[in-house]
């Protein structure tokens, strides 16, 4: 089993660093998509990861056009919190892709438009914009994991 | 609806900071059991916290009995990679405490066998000893929030 987390731009290190953590304790592929707002031998990022690093199934890709034509089955389910459906509401599969936006400003007009059907939001109430990133992340793909009955882990 | 999440001597303030931002996001009561690996007044737990640091309904305590005899009537689950049992395996209600160890070493022994019946793990797999502890709070919360069909969030 393993399901993808797409990082379209990020910008915080420690975030990626952290979700790597998560994608290498779960058999996740991570996907980064260029620009991204550090360099990949970043101390901040390292650490977030710890030494799990090397262990990470990791892409780089030079956009999410490029990314999407070398996966042209993938089901793309695109994290913002401008979303009408919760996270929870679609019955996810193997094989499917978590798609997650920049710190600062989360997924482009253009991807979520392009994937409308499947925009999905985390329910929080009005006193906090948006949840940390590393953090929705880890909601989501667990949501994802716990449908398919946690195959593969103990 | 209100949960408590709890954390045990915690020890990086950037996590300290993220779970206070996924407090403030869902009307979650943050307790801090004495002693911190770190003032808070430290720059790093009000970045991660954002703007969101005085909207956390927070308590202090100086030990983890002293937190359980003000709430006598709590069920306490403990978050430990030791557990036998799954997060998912249960049926949180309103009012329930999800407990964390610090970073580095997890809970007390102590803890941990006091609350033998409610001990909860994340299913990971051999790759990584854990996940990040904000992360870990994240998955854990946002199942019982899901089981409560995420009330009074949107």
């Amino acid at each position: 089993m393993a399901f993808h987390i797409v990082l379209v731009e990020p910008e915080i290190p420690a975030n990626t660093g952290n979700i790597s953590r998560t994608c290498a304790a779960t058999g996740t592929c991570l996907h980064l998509v260029r620009p991204l707002g550090f360099s990949t031998d970043d101390k901040a990022l390292k650490r977030a990861g710890l030494d799990y690093w090397p262990s990470v199934k990791l892409e780089y890709h030079d956009s999410f056009a490029d990314l999407k034509r070398l996966y042209p089955d993938g089901r793309f389910f695109c994290a913002t919190t401008k979303a009408q459906k919760w996270y929870s509401d679609f019955e996810f599969r193997d094989g499917d892709f978590f798609v997650f936006g920049k710190e600062t400003a989360g997924l482009p007009k253009e991807i979520l438009e392009e994937h409308k059907d499947t925009c999905i939001k985390i329910p929080i109430n009005g006193e906090v914009r948006s949840l940390n990133l590393s953090n929705s992340a880890a909601i989501i793909l667990y949501e994802g994991l716990r449908q398919l009955q946690f195959k593969g882990l103990t």
